[in-house]
């Protein structure tokens, strides 16, 4: 048995999420069933994050134990030839037999991206959250700033987050505009609760729409209570972009 | 009556083009409906362009004629609530009486976007023309030069056009990367006959992987003939992003 390493981008706007579940359309399932199909057995593939339904990847990564003797390049080939067109695979490698693509990741890097103002976008539709009024740059970065370090992140959990551990170690987080009305916000950190992603970016948000003194993140933080943070993003401006290891 | 001027984005991936056909989801009919809808009368709505199955727009223009006394902001509200979410108006503003999108306008701008190597992309799939090797960039601009001028564009033409002249003026190509393994091509012309942007753009990919000389070009345009010139290149790939009047 070897273990594969793949690296996959998709569009989350068809798929219940990454987790398989029963009835559901998710990455999982269309990556077990390609793997399935190209070597002849049923196997697990692990992703490093299980993101939500609507969330989009341009680098999450995923492993599974196999038997077959396929070259990486093969697989690289045959899954994509096996795969719906809004998921791709963008690299395989052999990685060393205990590498897991959840439990061995160190960090990763999410990316979501806002319209802020001007008119709605037909191209880019299930990409961005669109809001109506120019956000609060400089409040937001503000705001951000006392989320880096290591910190317990209860108060920007899931109610269903099934993680052992609330603390985590943001590592950075940029804010900056993209063009006239798309701002962006990227988040590094050494792992990410349930929603997290998209609770921050929804508390940053209301900082920056004025609803919130950016001085009041700290106490959030502090509080550990979920009802004290914002509302969480929709899932359509996330991006899981990059994993380490 | 007046006359309006809408400027709207649009994705194409799921309309049979801009004009309206029976028992077939256009962008014309959608727009029609929508005003049909905010006025309650029925009006043609003209455009500059009458994009293809499949084809983008960021900044196709409309015009129509109305009874109504709602200001352009009105009309901008009104309309993007009604239309559906792969439609978009950026802008509405009244034009002069005889304003005309079609006829009144004095030239295009569109782009066509071309990943030319590396994996699959499952986030712009039904945004580019993907094509498995590297181009050769400066080929495509040599071959791309003699284009440019007032010329008989025959050789460009789809069978089906039903323009009364073929003859029209190229003012610019430009050919550029955009990223590792992203490629554009940005004409602007005069007017464009029925496919001309996609069939120049399949004649240059041609040049762009080796399989007809740059040097070739005079000869196509000259000979008049649409059997000289290369395949007419994927829909998806194409945005109209600008008419100028």
């Amino acid at each position: 048995m070897r273990t594969l390493k793949l690296t996959l981008e998709y569009d989350g706007t068809g798929f219940a999420g990454w987790q398989a579940q029963p009835g559901q359309r998710t990455v999982q399932g269309e990556v077990e069933a390609a793997v399935a199909k190209l070597v002849g057995e049923r196997t697990v593939v692990f992703a490093a994050g299980r993101t939500d339904a609507g969330v989009h990847a341009r680098g999450q990564v995923a492993s599974f134990r196999t038997g077959s003797a396929h070259a990486p390049y093969k697989f690289l080939g045959g899954l994509n030839s096996l795969l719906p067109e809004d998921v791709a695979v963008l690299a395989v490698a052999d990685a060393p037999s205990d590498f897991h693509a959840q439990k061995s990741a160190r960090g990763k890097w999410y990316r979501y991206l806002i319209q802020d103002g001007g008119p709605r976008t037909a191209l880019a539709r299930s990409r961005l959250w669109r809001l109506p009024h120019r956000l609060d740059l400089e409040a937001m970065r503000q705001a951000a700033a006392p989320l880096v370090g290591e910190h317990d992140f209860s108060g920007f959990r899931s109610a269903s987050c099934e993680a052992t551990s609330p603390i985590k170690e943001m590592r950075r987080i940029e804010i900056f505009r993209d063009g006239r009305d798309r701002l962006v916000i990227e988040l590094w950190s050494s792992a990410f609760l349930k929603q997290m992603a998209r609770t921050i970016v929804g508390t940053l948000v209301e900082v920056g729409q004025g609803k919130r003194a950016p001085e009041a993140m700290p106490a959030i933080l502090a509080g550990r209570d979920r009802r004290a943070a914002g509302p969480t993003a929709p899932a359509q401006g996330l991006y899981l972009l990059r994993v380490d290891y």
